[in-house]
């Protein structure tokens, strides 16, 4: 079988990940990497001599030894060049958020069903052991109704340029929550601030809604001194945390069952008799998850299929966003999430008329 | 100078810590405790065999010998037992919230003041040398200007019967931010959560906003798997930690100093350039927060002057907490706080017209 | 049936402590508190102002209607005082050590016997659910065959005036050591060092083997800057975890194998594939160990039984200490612990000639 | 100025961490990998195209093109590779330990003199920031007297085929102890188990005596159910904890004061009125060491110098790893250091001989 050949455009700090993560798989040559910056491109050469460096996407878009291009660009360049690359007949990879508007995933989704292309965006955290095992926990019934989900994605980092926190950190945040819960919430709220001259938002509380009681929230800044990466899943049965930070142990299950119940040694404390049960901390694969995510994009080229994080995942995780946004606007006012513009499909639905596919 | 004879209403959880904590002072005789609970009761009397054991509250508050009466019941009986007791010309300690409405709030400042009697409420943190060293900085300028206030206060406990996690956990979160920030938000929304068929919310955001963009965040949660109780406090110059969970080192201060900068390594995401710089935990005074509370009735007592956490500190505290109700009544609909009903008062501000005492 | 009446020789630290678990005792009448210190005694009055408070043990131990003293004093004292008490016809529970050599052990064995009194030892750590825990999986075989037994205690702290860190902190190590084993090493090796003009080694090193490969290793230390007490219990099966300092989660349990296996990714370093399991941290009870020992003796005065920590386990540890302290001596030499002075006795072992208790 | 020409003997998990740090370096090219295990060498091709891949040492060892020699294979190898490497004029870098024996490190020394060519070993954590620091304060007299050195290293991880767990971890603690101490100890006691059948110590605690009362301890383990990499140096002016697992804070320096004081409140526990003073931890350079490794062996063979961790260096630590093993043979008999091979060289010391660099 031949090898998928493959383009990456943008060899910034992820892109430089990416290229790292598809140049290591077997099935995979990769042909070019693409940036405007010659000094970034220079670097990349140092390592991958044999790779073909190109100022121009156009150059790299008309070739036609190319079958798929991976795009780790800044996002407000995701749109074009993933429009490009659909028309061009390529399979395309997007870095998360896949697209600044709803409009324009859905523009994407429709080129790639038409051309029978794949469309993937990267939502790296669903390709972890640690949330796969979560969302089979929680499909299994094992943590009972879902209470809350909590994230808090903090630290003091690098800051993109062009977007602010929501677009930034809150894509993971919402890309696991759509994951988990398999559902949307029906409304957002979301405040933030802008903070030491910074044109955008370097802090957001979100707040999102469900219809069945189910709340989830995330705190995500920039200009935090620690870096916390910590998700909370309350649920009637079991709760879990889901700490990023933890060399091991990244997940810990409680068996913490709450029951109503009498106290006659606090008189004025009534109930919630909870017991305190065990905690389980399970095994997890440590492999990285930007390689899976990248076997992913080749596998389903390959199987013609839908990748797990398909232009849907992208879309859900793009209006999402868009609301976000809209509230933060609106100084925390609530936004209601009407209709959505495509039916609801399961996470791993596959992808109708992606038919024959010409590698 | 004869101590100061002192009677505690109430002996539960909280009730017997203000038991043993003024019991251990010098200054202060122990006279009755009351509780209707007679089982209750009965079981101070093992480790506090002189003191009378009184099942009425009138009693108590009727016995002349008495100077100052301790209420550590529920948060409904704040008022009717404080005010009786001021109205019968004791000094009165109540235990946080002071009382369940502004309005009450204000008679008993009022019928303090007119009785020339200390009226406190036991906002304990206020007492932690943790929260002095930090109100300190801020005071020096040794932070800069405050950016953000993020609270995160969750436990699996014990729920108390009346009320919900708000007024329960949030009054401390206010108090704090209260007494560190020195001015008051201009707006509260707040969203809760009911879970498991309890009567009250388990579980609350809320978000404070000051007119100078400056946000607070409070994360109230009963039904979390673990134990969380830190603050983040970032300002310009820097960042403050502060976990009470820790055994030492309870709070951290990071001289991150953050400018804008081109990072030519990460061309994509450029600003912000970040210096970490080193972290300090001071060493801080150990002794039990409720031991100084005690000692601060006590003193203000006899020096005839405004305790830390006096009546307006109480006021303070439960206009947020109304303001959070309301907005949680109405689903996160922010809550602007007009003027206040008292004239803004430094925190150690004299309590005007408490002129002669009669121990 | 009428109470235990109880007198508590020493109140200091601990001693104190022991007056607080044993008034807490339904059972337990206390009846005096003896301490030559005139100052401290006084302190106790306040709290307890029912209890007789003498400042000469030999009114205490002629008093008739005490049953049962309890030793709380410097180490050296606690022979004499013991002996005195047990010839007095009283039960004995006296703080760990149990005395300075093994002699003065046997001689109080002996006594106890003879008069049928009971005879305890403080050894706290194995009322608590964690060591408890350990010693029941220990038992039933799911941790396989123990290979290594590795406790760190170390802290800034308090240092007594008359006692190394290895009679001081070792005695906790060899008491939990001994019970979790259920038999005894062969021999010991020891190193100390005495630090900053102290009279007395204040960091120690121990060493102890087993016949079987079984190695057991203790750091001892009351001037390292962080408070550590975790032991590391490494079997063939599984290992575990014990951080006395975790607030949850004390004890953790991995789900190790460990297997022989070539690993073709690292050529040069092959064998010793090992799997790395679950780990799971059991609910354990949180009951304070202190008031757990306290029923002991109650409850064995009261069953005419031995309590778990009877004479013989004072015996193995005092033993133990012994040769530490002459390895230490001969700056680390191995000690070989000939035949122990009595023959091997189950931890539970009734106590013989227990026969007619007059309480 | 042309580029060094480097060939890496050895592909395994470290040669490849050393390829992907030489080849980083812009003063270096890397010419040549050597493996004789055909499928390694293959891997490599992936990733470094350019690179000549060759099974026989020999080949690469008489190219005269090569002017250093980079040597990571198995430990037993390291004496004749480098031997050979020597001879054929080049530069060599070892990893550690530099060889088996001291006498074949002296050898290498001489023939390294002789022939006026850099012998490095990669004594990795020297490079540290972390390290770097606390030297400077130990030098600096900042710390005090040296009271202890603690080091933990242990972990469930992969073995080596052919070397015992003090050559493999001790090796670390060794280069560490020696170097921040700059004096070596006077004798060393080191025990030692086999455990699950590994022809090779998997556990071993070391302690090494100094002539000042210093006391250096290692506790090294392969089968520990936890990762931990954590040294406690005590002084009497302050105390380190350099954790290594943290992600940041990975130094901490306690101010803790240790002074002779009677406290009354405990009258049985005499001294050591310690003072819990502040924390502080230092921003770290957090760059890659074995990136600074690599640069200091191109550096020194630019500046005509000795590096940091030169041939001495190695033997400081070779030796007090033999002296170890044969006390680990004596079952932990404590093995006296007689007199140093060489004489006493400050760590930075000049290459005496070093002259004309044929590069």
């Amino acid at each position: 079988m031949s090898k998928l050949k493959i383009a990456v455009i943008g060899c910034g700090y992820w892109g430089r990940n990416l290229i790292r993560n598809f140049s290591a798989l077997d099935e995979v040559e990769l042909k070019a990497v693409c940036d405007f910056d010659l000094t970034a491109l220079s670097r990349i050469k140092r390592n991958y001599p044999a790779v073909d460096l190109k100022p121009s996407f156009q150059d790299v878009v008309n070739d036609p030894r190319i079958d798929a291009i991976v795009i780790a660009t800044p996002v407000s360049t995701h749109y074009p060049f993933a429009r490009t690359a659909l028309l061009a007949g390529k399979h395309v990879l997007v870095e998360k958020p896949l697209a600044t508007s709803t409009s324009q995933v859905l523009d994407l989704i429709e080129l790639a069903e038409k051309r029978s292309k794949v469309l993937m965006v990267d939502h790296t955290f669903l390709y972890t052991d640690a949330v796969r095992r979560v969302k089979s926990w929680i499909e299994a019934g094992e943590i009972g109704g879902l209470l809350y989900f909590d994230a808090v994605r903090i630290s003091l980092g690098l800051v993109p340029s062009e977007i602010n926190v929501l677009w930034d950190l809150g894509a993971h945040d919402f890309s696991i929550l759509s994951f988990l819960c398999g559902r949307d919430p029906v409304s957002i709220t979301a405040t933030g601030r802008k903070h030491l001259g910074h044109p955008f938002e370097s802090l957001a509380y979100v707040l999102a809604d469900f219809d069945d009681n189910l709340i989830a929230h995330f705190h995500l800044n920039w200009l935090a001194p620690v870096k916390v990466r910590r998700m909370l899943i309350g649920g009637s049965k079991k709760m879990i945390v889901y700490d990023d930070m933890e060399n091991c142990e990244k997940v810990r299950v409680y068996d913490k069952v709450i029951s109503m119940n009498h106290d006659p040694e606090h008189r004025e404390r009534l109930l919630t008799g909870y017991r305190s049960g065990d905690m389980l901390a399970p095994n997890l694969d440590t492999g990285e998850a930007l390689r899976c995510m990248a076997q992913e994009f080749v596998q389903s080229i390959r199987d013609k299929r839908a990748p797990v994080s398909d232009g849907y995942s992208g879309y859900r995780v793009v209006r999402l966003l868009e609301a976000a946004q809209r509230s933060m606007e609106m100084d925390g006012r609530p936004v209601e999430l009407g209709a959505s513009a495509i039916s609801p499909l399961g996470t791993f639905s596959p992808l109708a008329g992606l038919g024959a596919l010409d590698q």
